[in-house]
């Protein structure tokens, strides 16, 4: 017994979300759990710095980001402490994942702009949160002059740079915030800004910048290069042309070694000092890794938002897909093409309804989710006449556009707040489907879905909805940590653990037993309200489209009528 | 003093409404009402019979209406009997209003058949409620026949049969419930059911109809000979045919005597029998003529739905209004073309709201409607980029079409319930202004607009948005009781204390002094956004429609944009 326990290996994944942080430290046998622990950030509303006149603005505190890694890490070697034979030395590796593009300006020493007293009160210092949607008039600037630059920037990003994204976001300081555009020496994804601190790396002229972030976000390539060119960003504005100096490229995937713990993060945390970092990725993107994605395999983690991801060999020509939000080599399984797609609300879009719609029927008593999904679970697909388009946080996939709105059609005077709950729920699962058919239009057979984040672990009403609309089976990943388990599967490579991401997922990964089977009826239904859907999606999400909607309500009474019968 | 009193006139209208009926005592000398009393009807839910399975059914117990007469009759005369030297042989004539279309089927006795034990338990037997709208099917069919037939049938009744109107509902229940069918032997508007009980002259092939509900609902018109001819009813169906034979042609306006009352039902409420009963109209027309409606006013009747009514002096040649409700002769004013349109639910949308989509913060305390009021008064227009329709019970107004829908769009994250439910208030105001505009396209100017019904007397904030939507002053008629109070002109028409309707008005109405004015700065706003709506009710409302909406939500959030700086 004792001999097996001194053998064990464990990775450490950390893990930032939109509102916290978590580690989770993992057997690199089996993937199991043996302790993890959230840390909540602490400024702003949930973590997030906002500005009342303008919804636009989701800001962050690096402070948070670095007390939060402390804070959670020791929280779970407390906990893994309890289990029998561990010893924080077993830990073998460290791997960091974090939301994105969620840039953050540093000064030459890489040190956050927003924690140095001087820029304590300006919120440009502080970090983009990636839903921040304040440069959005940037991004269509962007999108306009990369379109017409020969070097074809767009063509691995969907044909549309977001408000979301990197460089949007810097040229929107740069016009608005030109002190602290100034003071920023480099601009640093919080993918690489973690990694960066713990290693104590932090020179933004050499720290290594992840493929996963530079290539989705930053509009990274090798078949241009690296970065945009010099002349495209100066044609931005002429400010922004050094930026690419101060970029230490190439970037490279998860896989590799980032750095080591520095002695004072160790012992702050108390682990052995030199455990191995990796690169850090995109927490969406090394959740599909924790999910167990492989080819032909779509991944889903469906949260406040929702991100798609694929991986497709690298044999062959290399697709581009109009409408994704990206296809990059090695941003999630090195060696594969990464694709990346999603939805910008959709617990959040449920989250809106039920703290401002429903009424107090539904939040006098317990659960106002549970007493909603109660009631919406009684009724048939097509029975409220109900159809709602999930834009309320804008459009990511396929049409990448943030001035886009929600959109409720149906309502009669005895529409009922379950019917529209429904209704919202039926809707994010129609763009669900329609990010999958993209993908199948462009060549990549989706074979199998498997399904995680907190949606997927618990809420079955919303997982039959998208098996029903899809009409495909739901798989849900075993783990319910998965893009912690993703960033631990790196730790366990670099770690030397394993020797492939591969091999790694193939021990640590998998599903549960429960598959959500689509209903026949269900999906019949289904069938008949997606093309009422993409009508309005495509008349509605298109600039200069010619569309006939005449029928619409016509037919959502038409099919409400038939299910009542 | 003694003498005076003695020489005092007055006269009785009695309203019925969609829920109860009102009783309305006023000096014939300046309309002050001296007393009233309201009926709620017992039978359903507020009144109204309906069906769990099917939403378009609303039917009512011709019993209530009987009832309904007798105590609110006697409440009235209670009241007046605490004025001093009020008696009832002053009661000089009694004007009837009543919904419609509101057909009942009577058997060869004139009585309704939901009265006899055999039909009790037989929906179809009772009073088709001008709500009900289980027979669009026939609508459809009937406006697709009535296109096609050279005699133009359609031509007054803006171009579309209505699910509401007559013949519509005559024909389903042809249908679909033979039995009751074939037991009735004619069927009467509740406008004609009502005099012909008080008056007893009840014989369904003798009795008086009025031009009001026949013109505007039943296809009536001289043009082609009163009602449609017998080949095009047996085109529908050979059993429609002989419901000709069974009306007393010409229809005729109300300010031409009924009958008078018989000394049954004078007994049982407490009047001298022999008074004059006035040929009965619908609430809305004599609403309208209680408002003081006359050549250039534009009368609205706000209330859970909307009538807006015109009259038009018979010179020239008549109005031909696409998509309006009907132009009649002498169906408001006798001698003058009465143009009637409408929306088929106002208040009806933000009770819906209010019962179904407004969380606890707005119902705990007080009155929902007040609270929510409060919160969306202190928001500017655009401020929520929201964007309603107005369709949750159809279109009646300019679309003619009860298959239609709410849609709300521009939803973010953030929307709230005043939000929301500002922007069904601002629907509702594009939707009138859609009215005026068509109106205004046919050639008859409207340079006053007269309000009345419960929203225009006690909602400041909604007539506050329908002055800066449509950009024009809101007046308040005087009386709170138009309908009741039109019908009382009537009444004292048919007794002689008036030689016409006009100069009847002109001492029995008015309009208060409290006038809503467009705020400038507001109306801007408004004018960028009716594009927006139009641009939705044209896309949704028509058929065949190819509509470019591709800028509707951009412009909506540039429009918020703006309004928040």
């Amino acid at each position: 017994m004792a001999k097996q326990a001194a053998k064990k290996q464990y990775a450490l994944g950390v893990d930032y979300g939109t509102n916290s942080v978590r580690a989770l430290i993992v057997d690199v046998a089996d993937g199991r759990e043996v302790g993890t622990h959230v840390f909540n950030y602490k400024a702003g509303k949930d973590g997030i710095l906002l500005d009342p006149k303008d919804p636009n603005l989701a800001r962050q505190d690096p402070a948070d980001y670095i007390n939060g890694f402390f804070a959670s890490v020791k929280g779970a070697l407390r906990q893994a402490a309890k289990v029998r034979g561990f010893k924080p030395e077993q830990i073998v590796g460290i791997g960091v994942d974090t939301t994105g593009s969620t840039p953050i300006p540093v000064d030459r020493d890489g040190v956050a702009l927003a924690m140095k007293p001087e820029f304590k009160k300006d919120m440009a210092a502080y970090a983009w949160l990636w839903k921040d949607h304040t440069s959005h008039a940037e991004a269509a600037e962007i999108t306009e002059k990369a379109s017409r630059d020969p070097a074809g920037y767009l063509t691995k990003c969907g044909g549309t740079y977001s408000s979301e994204w990197y460089w949007s976001k810097i040229l929107h300081c740069c016009r608005t915030s030109p002190k602290v555009f100034k003071a920023a020496y480099s601009w640093i994804e919080q993918a690489d800004f973690i990694p960066a601190f713990i290693t104590g790396n932090t020179d933004p002229d050499t720290m290594p910048r992840g493929i996963c972030a530079a290539g989705h976000k930053c509009m990274y390539h090798e078949d241009w290069g690296g970065l945009p060119s010099k002349p495209f960003l100066a044609g931005l504005d002429p400010k922004m042309a050094d930026l690419r100096d101060r970029y230490a490229a190439p970037a490279i995937p998860a896989d590799q070694t980032a750095g080591h713990l520095t002695a004072a993060v160790a012992k702050k945390v108390g682990l052995p000092a030199g455990i191995p970092v990796a690169v850090g990725a995109i927490d969406a993107h090394l959740g599909a890794v924790g999910a167990g994605i492989k080819p032909g395999a779509l991944v889903k983690i469906i949260g406040t938002s929702t991100c798609d991801m694929m991986v497709v060999p690298m044999t062959g020509k290399e697709l581009d897909v109009p409408g994704l939000c990206g296809i990059v080599p090695g941003s999630i399984v090195p060696g594969m093409y990464g694709i990346e797609a999603g939805q910008p609300a959709v617990g959040d879009i449920f989250n809106w309804f039920t703290s401002h719609l429903a009424p107090a029927e539904f939040t006098a008593k317990g659960d106002v989710h549970v007493n909603l999904t109660k009631a919406a679970q009684k009724l048939s697909p097509g029975q409220s006449g109900l159809l709602a388009l999930d834009w309320n946080n804008g459009n990511r996939s396929i049409l990448v556009d943030p001035l886009l709105s929600g959109l409720l059609v149906g309502q009669t005077l005895h529409t009922t707040a379950p019917e529209v709950y429904r209704a919202l729920v039926e809707g994010t699962a129609f763009g669900a489907l329609t990010i999958i058919k993209r993908i199948e239009e462009c060549g990549a057979e989706v074979n199998e879905v498997i399904n995680c984040g907190g949606i997927a672990e618990k809420n079955a009403f919303v997982m039959q909805i998208y098996a029903d609309v899809c009409n495909r089976p739901m798989k849900i990943s075993r783990s319910a940590q998965t893009c912690a388990l993703g960033a631990a599967i790196f730790g366990a490579v670099v770690g030397g653990a394993y020797k492939t991401t591969e091999a790694a997922q193939k021990k640590m990964t998998g599903v549960k037993p429960t598959v959500y089977r689509p209903n026949k009826a269900a999906a019949k239904i289904y069938a008949d309200l997606y093309p009422l859907y993409r009508a309005l999606h495509d008349a509605f999400g298109t600039a200069n489209a010619q569309a006939k909607l005449g029928h619409v309500m016509k037919e959502l009474i038409a099919i409400r009528e038939k299910t009542r019968k």
